[in-house]
């Protein structure tokens, strides 16, 4: 396992805690796949990285969908025969069924059963639920709340809005030396879930952050969108875009303490699959990779037939895998500082792999180069069988042929990718590596 | 595993006993690869299903092969020195060495022995023996009836006759939508012996009556032919046909209640070989899958390399791996009903899966069609992490390309067959999803 | 496990003696990468087999890298305080530093030292040390012999020459039906090290004069060469002869009695790479395969990226994986004479199945010949389910296409090289399969 240096790891701690308080300021706000919780959400990341926010109006055709009409809520609560709040929207954003047409009534609790929704084997949880398709209404209470309710009358309100208006979403471009692009995409559209939905706005900002701030030689798309309507609508508008996209990731739970789980883009093969499961294996003692399956986030729509872009998805627990998925478990004590800062670390050693991820021509093709005055080498012979670090010279060069990449180098040689990157640096600075012309490029299909 | 409905199981089992009561039938009939008995066994066939009886004349030459004169016997004993018959053909057509040529002498015990034929480790048991292409006579009989035989002189008789006539084979033809064939493949040239030969002829048969009784799009050729030189005779005679057979099964050995074995056609990853494996590993709790090996019956002949054809072969326990192999063990009560039904259920259950077996084209490739709005989804979102059949659709959605045939699909989703065809017909039906031209569809290679 | 008969099994005892015997003769010269020593081992293989011997000039370019200066050493000693020589070049040619540069002079123990080596894990072992590229000089001596030293003046004498001269090699073409070659290399520049170049020039020398005494189908070049400079020296002075090579080894490290270890070429499916597994597999009951790596012995140079050579290495126990490897202990004892034996038997047999591994055409491809009338079958059928070595005939029958050499067949048939040949034989010799045209052989490529 390479080792992270003592002053980058305090480093890690300090960003880890950032992205909690980033979290923690987001988690109130009463977010949906439209509305002001979502634009007030865009404009608090937009304070720390130059974000555009885009709004996409309602009734605009995306595919064969529609964006919906614009749902606002300010208040929600059910009050009993005494006038007590027994359900109260302002306790937390989850109270109310997402999407909720607005009601103002007198009902029995007979009449209201139907509209109520709770987890009896989580008795103390609040489940989410939404409706955006149907219009509907109702309330998430835990199962205790939900049991103490007597019967008699009940006022129930929601003070809620659904008029045209728009979908908002953010959008980061930052350009590299290529108009190859790196997608990343998270979705932010629920309202007071930590885990699912904010770990994921955290990180996608923090490693934009750390991308700004250097030379790179992919272009990187930065989305943060509500779930499914969200990347409909950004791919319907930006047709002429998709080509660039060469590698995506979405992101999405990875703040719980729980193991690395890569899901393999449609193509299953593609450059980023190969790289994500090569640094998950050599930088974690325990990670799994899995394949594609046309459910789950974003990525559902990123490798729908048409596109079938090499987009796969970086969690920890995958979503509806944690017993606290879609209640209020998945609060701020779910989420974990060092898991945030663990995450973004690992989104960063893969950004830096694909960066690194070349071919290049070995300009002594025939034999070996002699290697001992470049410095290169041991000058003594006979005196070990161990060839240490040359032997990730000797790979770099053997398959430097155009036809390998650095990490099809390091899968054949089963050597980590660093190795092989530092010893092609080395050979580069000694004049024994050019660049392949991109057009030689393995496509990395085993 | 997929369950069988109840009326279905129960009209399974009366077509089992029907199965077997057609094997009683059959059972005493002395056959061989040419003669009448085997016409007589063809004609018995014909009662059931328009069965054509062709008749290939000796001497005509086929590829290497000559058709040999026919063989008929009437009768055929051994006499002891007291005048009882010691060996009589009358007891059972296994007695006679098949294709003994005529003999009327009389001689002893010493000149005798090498024409008799036991198995000291299965002493009551009768072997089956054949000398088609050399010139031979000689009885079969059980060791013990062999070691009762004393010194002395006995009378020989085989009152038979190889003569100038025909070789005749039953075929088939159900003619589907397309010209494309599936072939089925029996030999029907063992006398007395009820697995091996029997077993295969009346699953072949009530195959057939089930296939004439629906509308299909493949075509049929149902083959009853005596093994090898029968199957050579079929393909000499019609090679401007041999094109049109698609896929193709032997079918043998299934009327023991062992488990499924399929043999792999020459190709190993034909649809055929795909189709049969997806099929029992789905609905059976125990099966085998073989590779290919040029030695069995007659897809030796259809996978010849000029001929390469996708025939596999499905049996339950394999020719030569069950004791009775062979012997006059394998007999009415070696073969069960049960098994018999079993067997025939899992021919139709492949013959449907090679007829649902086609490829589509997503109508709304660009993201996920909105499934909502045309009754095919939840309507609430956040209660479940399981799709259920969903997922089906979705996978048919995402591969829908024109380049994965259903199976395709169902082998990626980890799904029965049978799952994916119902996804794909719902979503035909809500327009989501058009036939693939049929140059479009996948060559099933993986 | 193909058995070897007693009257080969005695000839192969009589040549394993004779091998170590050579090995014996070969043991005491000062052999280096240039030079007498090396001169003098390749005249007495000149004496066994028609070897040219061919001078490469010092300062000729060979790709990245110069012929050296020859270096020739005559006597080298360290005398203590009282005149006693405490380390003794006359007594082996390991006690000198490879290569040292000549030095005449008087030191104190200090000032010796760094120029000391030994190894402390095995204190009576005298090290193997090296310094081709280095100007350097030094001794080589037990630890033992070391920590006997005691402080004072010691006078020091290298009596070396290195001086332009020329760099020597050894080569023996045998010419075959086809000009394209196998190759077989051994290097030839250790000093007293037995199993480490003596074992390979010893086994390489008995399968030339093998092969000398028979027909060949291919020619074979035998490389009697000093380690990496010497296979680099050949490449750049033949590159018009390089694309005759077809199959290739590096022979070293035959002598010791660990199993058989075969490393497979740069392109990891070459056909060399599958006979070697094949020939090592059925007839030995220990062997281990190993994949490429650019680290080893002059299959770097020849599996370099520009040649790419089909060259893959068979030893026993790899170079540096025991621990008598470059030390004293690698000496006339731990070379046995029954390993020269078999490895050479090893090689015979590798060469033959090359040799043997052709494609045919099954000149009856349509259903199966008639085999019987040939006299290449059983004539009386039901007796067994065992097919015995006609399976072998009908495999080749079967994959007769054109597109499989009989290495493909054995491999698919699971059936030892040997069984499918003994089958393609007697079908050619009754006429059923004719020679495939060389174009259509298999690339051999899974």
């Amino acid at each position: 396992m390479p080792t992270i240096p003592q002053h980058e790891e305090q480093e890690l701690g300090l960003v880890g805690e950032a992205m909690h308080r980033f979290v923690t300021e987001l988690y109130p706000i009463c977010r949906s796949i439209t509305g002001n919780g979502l634009r007030k959400t865009l404009r608090l990341i937009q304070k720390e990285i130059p974000l555009t926010i885009h709004e996409v109006p309602s009734g605009t055709p995306v595919f064969d969908w529609t964006i919906p009409n614009e749902w606002n809520i300010r208040d929600a609560y059910i009050k009993d025969g005494k006038g007590r709040k027994v359900v109260d929207f302002q306790q937390t954003s989850l109270h109310v069924l997402n999407y909720s047409v607005p009601v103002h009534t007198r009902m029995s609790m007979e009449e209201l059963t139907p509209h109520l929704f709770s987890l009896p084997d989580h008795p103390e949880w609040i489940p989410y639920r939404t409706s955006y398709y149907k219009p509907s209404w109702g309330f998430c209470l835990s199962h205790k709340q939900l049991q103490e309710l007597e019967p008699g009358e009940y006022e129930v309100v929601v003070d809620s809005t659904l008029e045209p208006g728009s979908l908002s979403y953010g959008e980061l471009y930052i350009e590299g030396e290529s108009q190859d692009e790196i997608l990343v995409s998270c979705h932010s559209c629920h309202p007071s879930l930590c885990n699912d939905n904010l770990s994921g706005i955290a990180v996608s900002m923090y490693l934009a952050k750390h991308l700004l701030s250097m030379k790179r030689r992919y272009s990187y798309r930065f989305l943060f969108i509500p779930g499914a309507i969200g990347s409909i609508a950004w791919l319907a508008g930006h047709e002429p875009l998709i080509p660039r996209i060469k590698h995506g990731l979405v992101v999405a739970c990875v703040g719980d303490p729980g193991r690395f789980t890569y899901k393999k883009s449609r193509r299953g093969n593609a450059e980023i699959d190969r790289v994500v499961e090569h640094v998950l294996k050599h930088t974690t003692e325990k990670c799994e990779i899995r394949e594609f399956l046309p459910y789950g986030y974003d990525e559902r729509q990123y490798c729908s037939p048409a596109f079938d872009l090499a987009v796969g998805s970086l969690t920890r627990t995958p979503h509806g895998e944690f017993p606290e998925y879609h209640t209020s478990a998945d609060n701020l004590d779910f989420v974990k500082k060092d898991s945030l800062g663990e995450s973004l670390q690992m989104y960063k050693t893969i950004c830096d792999t694909l960066e690194a991820n070349r071919s290049y021509l070995n300009q002594n093709p025939k034999c070996e180069p002699q290697l001992g005055k470049r410095g290169l080498y041991r000058t003594m012979g006979g005196d070990s069988a161990q060839p240490l670090n040359e032997l990730a010279m000797l790979w770099v060069l053997n398959l430097s042929d155009g036809k390998h990449s650095l990490m099809d180098i390091a899968e054949r040689a089963g050597l980590y990718f660093g190795v092989v990157e530092a010893a092609a640096k080395a050979l580069r600075s000694a004049g024994l590596l050019s660049h392949a012309p991109e057009q030689q490029r393995s496509n990395l299909v085993h």
